[in-house]
C-alpha cells in the first residue's frame, strides 16, 4: 500500500468518526475494497464492528478478506451475533474455519449454532444477545441489570422474564412497561398475565415479520423445544426481511428467479442465468400455441381474417389473468386469504371475468362495426358473425383468464410451491394456449357453413 | 338490541379483557359491526381506544357510527393522534363535524392540523404525542419526565432534546442512550454531536420508511419550517406503510389500479371499476395489433404459415419486457438506481436482450427443424428461411422487449408518473404491436421472392 493511500485511510477514518453509521456505510460502499478495509482497521474495534455489522454494507466478506486475520477476528468478535453469522456465511470455507477457530469459545459456540439454521428462518436472522431477568426480581433490580448489560445487547427495549429454576420464558416485558412501573414491583407482575408471542428457530422469516407487525413488537423471542429463549429477532431485521421478500416476489411475478442482489451489482452472466431459465420454460410452453394453430390451419387458410384478432384476444386474456394473479398473490402474502377460501375467490372471479369480458367484447364488436361501416377496412360479407365471434371469444377468454389467474397461485401454494411463482408471463402463457382453442372453437360454431 | 345480544357483548368484553390487543382486533373483525361496537362500549374507554386505534381494525368508522356520540367522542379522545385522524378521514362529513366539535380543544386543534396533511405524507401518518426534554436537563431529570408523561406518549423510546428558548430540535436521543448514561450527565451531551435525522410534514411516507430503515430508527421526528418538532412517525406505522406501498406496486404491476382495500372486502363494483379501466386502455392500445396485421394482410394470405408463430414470438417479447420492468421498478423503489443511471441500464439491457433473444431464437430454429425433419409438421419447401425468420425475429423482439421494458419505468418517473404504473400488461402491449412489425419486416426481407 502506498503512503498516499495510508494517509487517505487515516484521514477518512477520523473524518467518519462522528458520522451516523448508515452514512459511514455509504462512504465505504463507494470506496475500493482495499481502501475500505484499511479505513475500517483504523477505527476503534467496536466502531468498526458496528459499521461492518450494518446490513447495508456491500460484500462485507470482501473487506474481512482484505484484513490481517487478527484484526478480522477482533472485529467479528465485537459484532452482534446475527450480523457475524451473516458475514461468516459469505466467507470462503477455509478462511471461515480459520477465523472461527480464533474466536473466543462462547462466541464461537453461538456462531456455530446460528450457522446451523437456514438463513431465511428465525434462527438464521436472530441474535443471541438479549436481556433476560429472573421472575422474582423487582423492577428496580431489573433496570439496574439492563444498565449493566445494555451495552452488549442488540436491543434493551424487550426484556424476557424467565423462571429462575427452569429458565423457561414466562413473560415478555417492554422497557416502557418496566420504566413506568413501581420500582418495588416484581417483574413477574408487570403487564397483563399473558403468554408472550414466540417463534421457533425454524419459523419462516415472513411469518416472523407478520407477527412483529401484527403485535407491534420491537422484538420477538425465539424459543427452543424446552421453552427457553435462545435468541431474539428485532424489528429492524424484520424490515430488511420484508423489503427483501417483497423484492423477491416482485421479481418472480415479473417472470424470473429472484436476483438476490441489487440490479446494478449482479454480474451479467448471473443475471442472464436467472432470467433465461423462466424465459426458456415459458417459450417452450408457448410453443403449444404454434401446435394449436397448426391444428386449426385449414380454418386459418379459409378465413385469414380471423388471424387479425388473435393478438388482441390473447393479450386480453393474459391481462385479466395478470390482474387476478397479482391480487391473489398479494392477498396470500398479507394473510388476507387462506387456502380454504379458494371457492370464495372463484365465486368472485367468475362474475368479475364475465363482466370484464363483456365490457371488452362490446368494445371489440363496436370497433369492427365502426371500421366496416366507415369503410376503414373490409372484413368481407360475413363481418357480422365475425364481430360476434370476437365478442363472445373475449367473454370466454377474459373469464378463463380471471379464473385461472386467480386459481393458479392458490394451486401452487396447495402443492407446496411459492404462490409468487405464478408470474404474469406464466399466467399469460397458460391463457394464450387455451385462448386460441376457445377462439377457434367459437369461430367454428358461429362461422360453420358460411366462412368455415 | 335483544337482551341475548347484550349478554353476548358483556361476556365477550370481559373475555377479551386480557387478550393481546391484536387478537381482540381479530375477534372484533369477525363480528357483525353492531355487536362489535357494543363490545367496545363495554370496555374501559382507554382499552377501547387502544383496540380501535389498531391499524388492523376493518372499517373502524362503522363501529364509531354505531355508538352513541358521547361514547364515540370519549373513545376518539383517548386514542393516539395518528389513529384518530385516520378514523376521522373515513367518517361521513356531517358526523365528522359533530364529533370534532365535541372533542377537547387541544385534541381538536391537533386533529384539524393532522387532517390538513395528505394521508400519504409524514404529516398524515405522524402522531403528535412524543417525549421532549430541554437541553439543560440531566439524564435523571429527563428519565423522571419520561416516567411522568410516558403513559400518554405513542413511544418513549425516542426523546427529542430541544433548545429551551427557541424550542428548536437540537438532538435526538434513544431511551437506551438515556438509561445507559450517567444520571448527572446533561442530555445535550449524550451521544455523538450530530444533527438528528428529520423529515418535513410533506415528506412522502415512502421516503420516511427509507430513512427509518436506513438509520435503524424507532421513530423519526417531523419538523416544521421553524425547526420545531410537531410530531413523530414511529416504526410500526412505517412497517404498515411499506406493506401498503408494496401492495399498491404489486397490483399496479399486475395491470390495474391499486385496490386500497383487502381483496375479500372490497365491493364487487369497486373492484370491477379498478380493473376495467386499465383493461380497456390496454385493449384499445392492443387494437393496434389488428391494424398492424391488416396492413400485412397480403403477406398473411400468401404465407399463412407465418401466422403460426405470431403468439409465440409476441409473448416472448412481452415476457422479456416484463422481466426487465419488474427489475427496474424494484431497483427504483429501493433507491438502488437513480434516473441519471438510465444509460447504464440501457448498456446492460441491450446485450442482455440480444443474449436472451439468441437463446430463444436457437430453440425456435431447433423446434422448426426438428418438426420438419421428423415429419411432425410440414412447413413447406421454404422451411429453412422460415426458421431463420423466426430466429432473427426472436432476437429482435426480445431485445426490443428488454430495452423498452427497462426504459419505460424510467421514462414514467422522468415525466412525473409512478414508475410502478409500467405494468407487465402495459409492457406486453407496447411490445406486441412493435413485435408484429419487427416480425413481418424480417419476414419480408428474408422471404421476398420465395414465399412473399
Amino acid at each position: 500500500m502506498s503512503s498516499k493511500n495510508e494517509s487517505d485511510a487515516a484521514a477518512l477514518a477520523s473524518r467518519l468518526a462522528n458520522e451516523h453509521v448508515a452514512d459511514v456505510v455509504e462512504v465505504l460502499n463507494g470506496l475500493d475494497p482495499g481502501l475500505a478495509a484499511d479505513v475500517l482497521q483504523r477505527m476503534p474495534v467496536r466502531g468498526a464492528a458496528h459499521v461492518l455489522g450494518q446490513p447495508g454494507v456491500d460484500h462485507p466478506q470482501r473487506l474481512i478478506q482484505r484484513m490481517p486475520e487478527e484484526t478480522a477476528v477482533a472485529i467479528l468478535g465485537a459484532m452482534s451475533a446475527d450480523r457475524r453469522v451473516d458475514i461468516f456465511r459469505r466467507l470462503p470455507q477455509p478462511l471461515r474455519k480459520r477465523l472461527a477457530a480464533k474466536l473466543d469459545e462462547p462466541v464461537r459456540r453461538s456462531l456455530l449454532e446460528l450457522l446451523s439454521y437456514p438463513p431465511s428462518s428465525a434462527g438464521g436472522i436472530m441474535t443471541t444477545e438479549f436481556v433476560s431477568a429472573a421472575a422474582d426480581w423487582t423492577a428496580s433490580r431489573t433496570l439496574e441489570h439492563v444498565r449493566s448489560v445494555g451495552a452488549g445487547s442488540e436491543t434493551i427495549y424487550a426484556i424476557y422474564v424467565v423462571d429462575p429454576r427452569t429458565l423457561q420464558l414466562s413473560r415478555a416485558l417492554s422497557l416502557r412497561q418496566l420504566i413506568l412501573s413501581h420500582p418495588q414491583c416484581r417483574v413477574a407482575d408487570i403487564g397483563p398475565p399473558r403468554q408472550p408471542v414466540t417463534v421457533s428457530p425454524l419459523t419462516d422469516r415472513e411469518e416472523v415479520a407478520r407477527l412483529i407487525s401484527k403485535y407491534d413488537l420491537l422484538a420477538v423471542p425465539v424459543m427452543d423445544a424446552t421453552g427457553r429463549v435462545i435468541g431474539i429477532v428485532t424489528v429492524d431485521d424484520v424490515i430488511d426481511a420484508i423489503v427483501q421478500e417483497d423484492t423477491e416476489d416482485a421479481q418472480k411475478f415479473g417472470g424470473m428467479e429472484a436476483l438476490d442482489q441489487p440490479y446494478m451489482q449482479i454480474g451479467f452472466a448471473a443475471m442472464i442465468k436467472k432470467r433465461a431459465g423462466w424465459l426458456c420454460a415459458l417459450f417452450l410452453s408457448e410453443m403449444l400455441t404454434a401446435s394449436a394453430m397448426q391444428s386449426f390451419q385449414s380454418e386459418l387458410e379459409r378465413a385469414v381474417v380471423l388471424t387479425l384478432f388473435i393478438p388482441l384476444i390473447m393479450s386480453s386474456g393474459g391481462n385479466s389473468g395478470s390482474q387476478a394473479t397479482s391480487l391473489i398473490i398479494r392477498a396470500l402474502a398479507l394473510r388476507e386469504l387462506r387456502l380454504q377460501d379458494w371457492w370464495r375467490v372463484a365465486a368472485r372471479e367468475l362474475p368479475a371475468g364475465i363482466t370484464l369480458g363483456a365490457i371488452l367484447g362490446l368494445i371489440g364488436i363496436a370497433r369492427i362495426t365502426l371500421w366496416q361501416l366507415a369503410g376503414f377496412y373490409d372484413y368481407g360479407p360475413h363481418w357480422r358473425p365475425i364481430a360476434l365471434t370476437v365478442g363472445l371469444a373475449l367473454i370466454g377468454i377474459v373469464t378463463f383468464g380471471s379464473m385461472s389467474g386467480s386459481m393458479l397461485p392458490l394451486l401452487l401454494k396447495r402443492i407446496g410451491f411459492d404462490p409468487a411463482s405464478a408470474s404474469a408471463p406464466f399466467v399469460a402463457t397458460l391463457v394464450d394456449v387455451s385462448g386460441l382453442v376457445i377462439y377457434f372453437s367459437i369461430a367454428y360454431v358461429i362461422l360453420k357453413g358460411t366462412l368455415l
